[in-house]
C-alpha cells in the first residue's frame, strides 16, 4: 500500500500487505478453528468449511482490520491513539487494539446506539464522544475530535489497512483446509469480502470468491449492476452487521475479484442461523448466516466442491434470539 | 484391555488403550479447538485453555467413546450391531457411530424420555426400544434386546473401550497445548475423567487432575471420602449430564489417579455457563460449565498456572435457556 497517499485508486492494499497484516497481527489475534458437518453438507450438495470468525476474540473477525491499523501506525502516529465512529463490533475491536498498544481510543458515538455495546467499548478503555445521530453531526464530531486530540482515523472498512487484516482469516482459512474450490463471505462494507478476494485471486490457483448480501440491504450486487457505488438505499434487515453501504475501496477491490453476489432474504438467514445452531453447535449472528442461507436457496449451484464459509461474528443477544421460544 | 475378561480389576483400560483408540477413531471424530480468553484468565487468576468438545460433532465428546467401542468389535461381534440403554448424548452418539460402520444400534428408553432427544437419536438411525421407567424394566428390557438380536451392549460410562475413547479428548488437548500444569473435567458417570486421568499421569511430567461434580450429585466427592462407590444418593442438579453415579471402572481409575474432586452449586454453574458464552462465545450445557464454576470459586487455587478445561458437551434447548431473559 503507498503510505500517505489518499487517492483510492492508489491506496488499495495488495496481497503482499495482507501477508504483512499476518505477521503483525500474529499473537495478538486467535487463530480460529474450521469445523464441519455432513448434515450442513448434504444439506448444501457439497463439503462446507466453516472458518469460525465468530469464536475470534471480541467475537467478530473485526479484531484482525482493527490491529493491522493499530500496530502498523508508526510511534509518533500512534502517541495520539485512534478515532472511528463505529459503535459496533468494529468500536469495540478497535478499543481492543488500541489497548493492546496501550494507546488511547476515541468513539464517536451517536444519540440512540445500543447501551450494551457501548458499555463493551467502554469496558475495553475507549472514550466515548456523544453526537446527534445525523450523519453530519457524526462527521462533523469525528472532525472535532481528530482535530482536538490529534488522533489517526481508523474507518471501520474503508481503509486498506482495515481491508489488508480481515483477508488474514482467509489465509488462515486455506492454510488449515487446502484444495477450497469457492469461498462464501458476507458483505456489509466490503472489508472481509475485499481482503478475502485478495487472497483467493493470489493463489496459484485462484479460488472462486462469492458475497452474500441481505436482500434488503443488496446495494453491492446493485453496484456492480450498474457499475458504480449505489449509495442511496435504506438497509431493510434483521443483519445489523450487513447495513453499511460498500465502501469506496471495497467496491473497487470487488468489482475486479469477486465472481459473484447472492443475496437471501431475512427469514432464509434466521433458519439458517439455527441450522448452524443445530448442526455445528455454533451460535452466530444473523449477519454471518446470510452466506449459508443464500446457498441453501441454491442446492446444486456448487455441486461436490470444497466451500469456505466464513462466519464472520457471534455478537448476538442470547435474550433476544430472533425466534419465539417453542 | 483384557479382551473377554469382565472382572473390573482386569478390565481396566490403559494408556495404550487410549492411544489405540486415538488411531482408531482418527478422521470419524473432530480434532475440536482450544480456545482462550483473557477476561476469564483475570477472573480465575490462571491461563485457561478450553478444550471444545461441545463443537465435537453431535456436540459432545460422547462420540469418542462409542466410536471406539464400536470400531474396537470385529466383523463378527459387529454383524449384530451394538445396543445401549442411554437417551442422552450416549444413545445418539453410538447411533452415529453404528451407522458410521453400516451397523445396527438399539437404543432401550425409559418412559418419559425427551422427545427431541429421541428423534435425534432415530434421524441417526436407531431402533428404540421402549420399557417403563423403572431401573428394573430397563435393565430387563436391555437383556431381552441383547438375547434377541445378539447385539453387544456398550454403556454409556462404565466400560473400557468407552474409557479408553474418551480419553483421546485429552491426547488432543495436550498436543495442542504443550505445558499444562492441571486439567479440570466434569465428573458424572465418570468416562471423561478416567480417561483424561490416564493420559494425564501417563506423561513424563504428569499433570494434576481435578474433577468437578455438582453439588447436588456430589457422590464422586463422597466415594473418595468414604473409600468405596455411594451410590444411593438422589441427584438434584440443573446439569443433566453428571446425574449418573460414577461406574466401578471409573471409580477404581479415579481413586487411583484423581487428584481432587471440586464442587459448584447450579447458581454458580448457570453464572459459569453465561461467562463461557460472554468471553468465549461458546454455549454451553450446564454439566460443562461446572469446572469453571467450581475454579472460580477457588480465585487463587491454581494461580499463575496453566490449566485445560474440557467443555464436555453443548447440548442445550436454545428456547430453553436456565436464566430468564432480560
Amino acid at each position: 500500500m503507498a503510505a500517505g497517499l489518499n487517492s483510492p485508486a492508489e491506496d488499495l492494499p495488495s496481497l503482499a500487505d495482507v501477508h504483512a497484516a499476518a505477521g503483525r497481527i500474529a499473537g495478538r489475534v486467535l487463530a480460529t478453528p474450521v469445523l464441519r458437518s455432513e448434515e450442513l453438507d448434504e444439506a448444501a450438495g457439497c463439503r462446507l468449511h466453516f472458518k469460525c470468525e465468530n469464536l475470534q476474540i471480541g467475537g467478530a473477525f473485526k479484531l484482525r482490520g482493527a490491529m493491522n491499523a493499530v500496530w502498523s501506525l508508526d510511534a509518533q502516529q500512534a502517541a495520539h491513539g485512534v478515532a472511528t465512529h463505529s459503535s459496533g463490533n468494529h468500536g469495540a475491536a478497535l478499543a481492543r487494539a488500541a489497548r493492546s498498544r496501550g494507546i488511547a481510543c476515541h468513539v464517536v458515538v451517536p444519540a440512540g446506539a445500543v447501551a450494551a455495546k457501548l458499555r463493551n467499548i467502554q469496558a475495553q478503555g475507549a472514550i466515548l464522544h456523544r453526537c446527534a445521530a445525523t450523519l453530519e453531526a457524526r462527521e462533523a464530531m469525528v472532525r472535532q475530535v481528530l482535530q482536538d486530540t490529534g488522533a489517526v482515523a481508523v474507518p471501520p472498512y474503508d481503509d486498506a489497512r482495515v481491508i489488508a487484516g480481515q483477508g488474514t482469516a482467509a489465509l488462515e482459512l486455506f492454510a488449515q483446509q487446502p484444495g477450497l474450490d469457492a469461498v462464501l463471505v458476507p458483505v456489509g462494507g466490503g472489508g472481509l469480502i475485499a481482503g478475502t478476494a485478495l487472497v483467493a485471486k493470489g493463489r496459484p490457483r485462484p479460488i472462486c470468491v462469492i458475497g452474500a448480501e441481505p436482500q434488503g440491504a443488496d446495494d453491492t450486487r446493485r453496484s456492480l449492476e450498474r457499475g458504480e457505488r449505489v449509495t442511496a438505499m435504506v438497509p431493510e434487515t434483521i443483519a445489523d452487521g450487513l447495513r453499511a453501504v460498500v465502501g469506496v475501496r471495497n467496491f473497487a477491490l470487488i468489482r475486479r475479484l469477486v465472481d459473484a453476489v447472492w443475496t437471501a432474504d431475512d427469514g432464509a438467514t434466521v433458519a439458517a442461523m439455527r441450522r448452524c445452531w443445530e448442526c455445528l453447535r455454533v451460535l452466530v449472528e444473523p449477519s454471518s448466516a446470510v452466506p449459508l442461507a443464500a446457498l441453501l436457496a441454491r442446492r446444486g449451484a456448487l455441486a461436490g466442491r470444497n466451500v469456505g464459509v466464513i462466519l464472520s461474528g457471534g455478537n448476538v443477544d442470547l435474550d433476544r434470539l430472533p425466534w419465539e421460544r417453542q
